[in-house]
């Protein structure tokens, strides 16, 4: 935490979603074993909800990487599931119940500090998920989760995909703002990685369960980022907010 | 009001803000008449916010009509500007004046029925501004006067002005929404008329203050619009919000 950026210069939090303020894997885990019980399909949930983020990187950088044309993430999202129910045994679920399953990345629910830490935050900094995620996706989800947004910055707007530079440019474009006036707040050190190298100021959110028990990754701060928290409340009170 | 889009099939409602949301007429009138007491500057600010206001459209539609390109609303704004000082004998106004100027339609003051009717409206609806103002313009306006937008569709997310197609059809995907199930409201009849072209369900917010005392023009729908209301308030009374 060398030279912090001060919070006075600070103008606009942005915030990746997914793992940073949303828990996707207890969410789908949940809901989805919830719905098995109730329609009789027995499955791995677990299994298939890791997988399915798996296929997550691997399907943006192909857009990213032009080797197709813009693709929003519903139908990424859709695509893996299609190519991961053969396997789980899941071939027979029609359309209706895919789309509904694809359509559960936008019920997921917030960790326990954010709708407090966001709620505080957004009493002194703009604040707007900067997400890979569609607006639509983003809005269906704060509307649920009580996410006080001021903005929502959507993968659509850009028409690129984190850590592509026209996501984080863009962002501070939009909000009018220079680059170093906006914090991006993230549980993942690439995405500080590339907020920092594009000018941002930079936040580290802990989150050690996001990939569940065993998870590997990004369970502490690899580089001297401006503010390295256990949560958004604590981000709120660092930044005097 | 004939065949009334049924309120039940509206998801989101998008809304013209400058004259539907907030009264720029008056608060840059009496904001600029405050300014010229306390700093000893004698104009007829009203006579100069008519004007401003009126090189508003020919400005739009040079970009509209691709006379040039893509250019901001602050910065038509500023030129604008740049061209009545002299005519009202203000040429000697400076640089961060000038700025402050063009940020005052970032200040504007909502009408007195937009708080309360737009925080209805959002319980039952998704709502956005769609505005030729820019995002950053719509987010300090919202956090200044508190409305409590979902999502702000800012023109310099489509990079295009109303009435163009791409900010209505824009704005419906976006929130992922088939264009009827999003509804323009608007106090201004031809901004309603482009949004009901391109698919969307309308209301018209009667406003006949916008223009002070002598307006002639919105003073009443001149087509059946879905709803016709007086206020946001009776909007969101209307849709049962």
């Amino acid at each position: 935490m060398s030279s912090p950026a001060a919070a006075g210069a600070i103008k606009a939090l942005v915030f990746d979603t997914f793992g940073t303020v949303v828990d996707w894997r207890g969410s789908l885990t949940a809901e989805l074993s919830q719905w098995g019980i109730e329609r009789g399909v027995s499955a791995d949930w677990t299994a298939l909800v890791d997988a399915w983020r798996g296929a997550y990187r691997p399907a943006l950088d192909e857009v990213r990487f032009g080797k197709r044309p813009w693709t929003d993430l519903d139908t990424l999202h859709r695509e893996a599931l299609d190519r991961l129910l053969p396997v789980h045994r899941m071939e027979h679920l029609g359309e209706a119940e895919r789309d509904w399953m694809v359509r559960g990345w936008h019920r997921l629910n917030p960790w326990g500090d954010s709708v407090e830490g966001l709620t505080r935050l957004k009493r002194r900094f703009i604040i707007a998920p900067l997400s890979n995620g569609t607006v639509a996706l983003l809005l269906n989800m704060a509307r649920r989760a009580g996410l006080p947004w001021d903005m929502i910055l959507g993968s659509d707007i850009f028409r690129h995909y984190k850590p592509d530079a026209e996501t984080y440019l863009g962002a501070a474009a939009l909000l009018g703002l220079s680059p170093e006036s906006v914090m991006m707040v993230a549980a993942h050190n690439p995405d500080l990685q590339a907020a920092r190298h594009y000018g941002l100021s930079t936040a580290f959110v802990v989150r050690p369960a996001e990939y569940g028990p065993h998870q590997t990754s990004n369970l502490s701060a690899e580089e001297p980022w401006d503010y390295v928290v256990a949560g958004l409340d604590e981000l709120a009170g660092r930044l005097g907010a």
